[in-house]
């Protein structure tokens, strides 16, 4: 092989390839995992991981729920080691080998367990998967959902922004990738192969992903952007077959129109604000043309607020719905004292501010049913980002635009007349 | 950029790209930690990371120093509230939630620190270097070995066997990695470029290293092989610059003859065993003539321990040597049963048996100084492998050819008749 | 730029980078290929040469007609000047100085306009197209056609064997170069994306094509291949969606069932018999399972000669259609002595032999249409290939197995019969 | 294989693997050379090929001369057919039919012999090295002379700057090219892999050289390049241990003070024009900050001239030295018009401008030897280069500055007064 190939195949090729046959053990996955957790798990681990994660695989909801229940129980954090272990080092004065003691104690092997899964290249996305599976099954079960916190603190550590790798996404991408580009997309569905080469060919379009070295070929998230000249009030235009492509060096506007998470397995482990950022980053870097970096984002909880405000109303026009909705992002909030609408939590948790609202904006049946087609900008100001940020997490304070404080204004002003 | 270009510049590019001016930020770097672990962390932390990590690399020992025992002591763990939380736990009845509490409160806020400071692409090799500093610096001190155990805890799971690649190193590679080669080789000095041309471009020798995709010009473990006819029993024979070069189908035994790892800061990290089963499995696939798979090793602790049997003694006879030497290798103990011998430990703690020694087998300074220039082969047996590591495991029991257990025999009653 | 990313973005990027700005040069074009050709083309022929392959891709037919007309005409042979050279060639006894005044007569100024076109990265495939556009509108026209001569000269030696690229297709192939594969399939047309993922993704398929590195998002040809156990007798079974997938190790037979040329502007270049030959090679080192390589083939011409055949003959019955079949394929000649059939022409030039052939074995409306849904397997028999094409190539001899030759001659008899 | 191993394997693998088993042809090599040229070319060509390639690597000097011979005088034009052609040409009005036959007897089979050889990947390489035997071998001996115009005149169509790769040189490219740049380097010396590295880690050195992608472990030609600030008057300062390291975007100028051809076998194809200027427009396009593009270049005629012109004379004082070496460099011609010094023939040539003289500028042994450690300045101007070149192609005009113009006419009185 040449040089190139030589280099190549091993960025990403964790393959794992056995030293002599492999036979299948055909004792029960908890025996493999007792072996796996036992002396041999260094040396001859990689054999009963791939074992394990093989079986693993075959299994139907009801082995996989046994399969995580077992490890749920007997490989849990032990309350009295732990206990005997914080009381040595306390009155043993911290000591180095006190302090050990207590980190073992303190760590449930099922952690361990997960580690050395782990050790078979490829590993990383079967245990993703499974988390999936997990999450799924768990619901309701206390101590599954625990042994859930366990996955999801390995996989904070693992999936480290250190570690990920910014791509774009591009026509030229990998059908197989380009696929799941096309599964994954949540917020405005991808009809077609033709529908995505609309969104990843013309030079004003962008998108870019994060992913893991561990798993090259799955997205974890991507956004898609749109370059323009001023800011975009209306998806379907933005997205218009019949559009003018601009260049991307006469575009003055970043618009992050669709941000989708990929894995199910990682649920609450957070890429999006990062993402974000480092594409503002790089297409700041690329084009200097571009001054303003702002969403087109759906509103998911309006028509289910507004339908809890005005239960009898009639549509209210256009400009008291835009109204409505701002004063619905800036004002209706959580027990909490967080934003309810999960989008405007996003966002403004990034350090973003609202700056505009679109009536028919997401004319799609989704849009108009979730939010009556209205649409809002988030303004990542880079300027202001750390400020919002900082005074929404401490304050819960939204930042907005002055025209967006008027128009959620006027709003309450209505609504407090109505009431 | 075309398509590769685009495609492999993301591989392992991790670079950061801040958004907007970096201005340096001039507060004390211990105002800074206490930033990045505040509120702003996620969403600005970005930033803090990397003038923490650039401040760090400006600072001398006794600054290094100071920072270690301020995350030390203010980022250690707080037993009263692990206390507290365990007691929840127990109380309550091992719910999701006091489950939750357990972990966050057993795990001391500087873990999270470093899990931040990683946050910054091309970090983890920052992190690396930094708990080489603090290994050096923390001799004698309790609480900073304390805080290295927290470094070793998190570099194990990210160092894990599933996110590593193999990749060969070839007078093909890179010029910036081959110089790594160069300056890590621990067992035999490389003492020039044509005298590392000479171990890499014949068709008779291979060199494998692992990688981290995070640090991906940084070699962390890398092995050495000559694909020989025959059981080599001198290393200066397999390095010759006149020795006759075999086609790599004509090999009927592949000899790991250097073995060495890169990274202070990973020690305690063990790579060797999982490499060498790695590399050996690849050979194999490759070439189903290698029937072999046997290692020339130093024995580093030979000299001092026959110096103190023999404290007055003339150099033994060649047959008698050999006979020390195995026995030394298959007797000698550590007080809790272990070899003395290190490279003994780890090649038999990997399930290798010892095969043969060999006189004059490396005649240079540091050979005859450390073993009278005696050396060892290990054999990896793929068939016996796994039962040596488990008896080796649990009862310490050294696995041999009977050939060795007899020169071994020899000298016991040597030993014993002096005694 | 990382280490991997600077080699890659090399490898295929020929971009040129003007050394200043680019003033569109306002004069005819006729005037910039004149001073190409004058003593500025070295030193600034770049500049020249971008502007000149701008410029064409700006013009209609009409323009191309006159540029193609000016370069034919103007920068011609001019046979004085070699009749000049050769007469001093001859005279003064072949010297090194009047070889190269022969050389420099005997080539049209109009070559080297081609190559000092080619100076600019990038425009390799312009002219390919360019050559495609000229063979469109030189029918009938001598002087253009000539001029193509030209063309087809210098590609004949840049698209020499030793530079072209063999590279597998697959689902993970970048989706710009897949939307051509979908494009340029001539044989069984891919109707859709899912389709195409029929005929990659299965372990049992594979798609190999050949590139030039100086248009690596261009394939030249392609050649799908399906890996079976025993000899394939239907296109539609090779294709069907409800399958079973074979794992590739278990498949004792590749068939080659469709092989595409890609490039109009290379027509004439021959590719199809080294695609054969190198997948052959290339599948038979990786799975030595396979013992039989052979095609599924169309018989286009078949309907047409059967018309005049037999004029008002219904539909003859299956064994007779075989029948007439091969005997098409194995006696139907062109005046010139070779087969009619032009894919014959094609695999018995390639040393391959007639195997057999099958009824309703291309079913669509196509297949029906020129072969009533008949087809042929040509089989390349590694020890027969030098030796049938010999045969083929000097005696016209066309090579077959028996079963073949007995089935040709039943309908020879038929024929004969009828007559 | 992942993704990426896959196409990359094949961007530059040209691998020939023949189909069956080779058996070595025992036949004289003119015998395979006939079947080459005959019938079986294209199908059974590569191994054929391949054969001869192998079998002229093993050849003497004299058994390469003695194949030489037999294609230069076997394979050669062939008169009569030529002057037939053209007669029927001419005669019957110029039509594709007579042009192609003009074609086909103006062109000796022996260029058709050297691309059918280059048909087995990896080719190329030989037939580079094959040219460079000849040139070497050739030497008084016309007819081979006229073979290699032969070779000379394909090269020139291979080797289009179209097809070049222009790849970044550093510290992390491949060490066995490195050695190569090692070894070709001509103007000077690269004494260590140190002193390479000198040259190319410090953020303010670069080196460039096209590749060929069928021969992508061979640099074609290479420039070296320092980042100044100021014009550098000494090659010594320049490669200096101790000097202090520029960050590259502090840089105003860029001193190319090296470029060295790697081939002999493409000797008399010129790529330094172009290598010089695709670099300088790149970095250009990189370093805002460079304002000067410049050489910092060797006199190698100087000291022979000079003692043509003052025999006897003891060394002239600095000034008149320089004065000197302007005039030597401005004023001295040979019988047809161009400078005497093949330096600036080809600067000059390129559209760069003489810019000034430096003393003691190469202390270095060689550079005293040839120019008494005088080095030149050529500046290359872009908003004059084309027009120098012009004015240099036809009239011979030397462009200089009016410093340059100066030290030259005091030189010019120096001599007319001593004459």
């Amino acid at each position: 092989m040449t040089l190139f190939a030589d280099l190549l195949s091993t960025v990403f090729e964790r393959r794992y390839r056995p030293w002599g046959p492999v036979r299948r053990d055909s004792r029960p996955v908890t025996a493999l995992v007792a072996d796996l957790m036992g002396g041999a798990g260094e040396v001859t681990g990689a054999g009963l991981a791939r074992q394990i994660i093989d079986r693993y695989g075959e299994m139907d909801d009801d082995a996989k729920l046994d399969f995580f229940r077992h490890i749920a129980t007997n490989l849990a954090l032990v309350p009295s080691a732990l206990r005997a272990a914080l009381d040595a080092y306390e009155a043993e004065g911290q000591s180095k080998a006190t302090y050990r003691a207590v980190m073992a104690a303190s760590e449930p092997p099922r952690q361990e367990l997960i580690r050395r899964l782990n050790q078979v290249p490829g590993a990383t996305k079967s245990l993703v998967r499974m988390r999936a599976d997990l999450l799924r099954l768990a619901r309701g079960d206390e101590a599954l959902q625990a042994l859930d916190l366990d996955f999801r603190h390995l996989f904070a550590s693992w999936f480290n922004r250190g570690f990920l790798v910014l791509r774009r996404i591009s026509w030229e991408s990998p059908a197989d990738i380009l696929e799941k580009i096309i599964a994954y997309e949540a917020v405005h569905a991808i009809d077609s192969w033709d529908d995505l080469r609309r969104r990843l060919q013309p030079k004003d379009r962008r998108c870019f992903a994060f992913f893991h070295p561990a798993m090259p070929d799955e997205p974890l998230i991507f956004v898609e952007v749109a370059l323009t000249r001023g800011i975009a009030g209306s998806v379907q235009a933005l997205l218009s077959e019949n559009r003018e492509v601009l260049l991307a060096q006469d575009a003055d506007t970043a618009v992050f129109y669709s941000i989708s998470n990929c894995q199910a397995g990682l649920a609450g482990i957070s890429f999006g604000n990062m993402l974000i950022k480092q594409v503002a980053a790089d297409l700041a870097a690329e084009l200097p043309g571009l001054k303003t970096f702002i969403t087109l984002s759906p509103i998911p909880g309006f028509t289910s607020w507004l339908s809890h405000q005005h239960p009898q109303a009639s549509k209210p026009d256009g400009e008291t719905l835009r109204a409505l909705a701002a004063h619905y992002l800036a004002e209706a909030k959580r027990p909490d004292g967080m934003p309810l609408d999960p989008v405007a939590r996003f966002h403004l948790g990034n350090g973003a501010q609202l700056h505009d609202v679109h009536l028919n904006a997401d004319t799609s049946p989704n849009g108009v049913r979730q939010s009556l087609g209205v649409m809002v900008n988030y303004h990542y100001d880079l300027k202001k980002v750390a400020e919002n940020h900082e005074r929404f997490a401490t304050s819960q304070t939204v930042a907005m635009s002055s025209g967006f404080r008027s128009l959620s204004a006027n709003a309450t002003k209505l609504l407090t007349e109505e009431a």
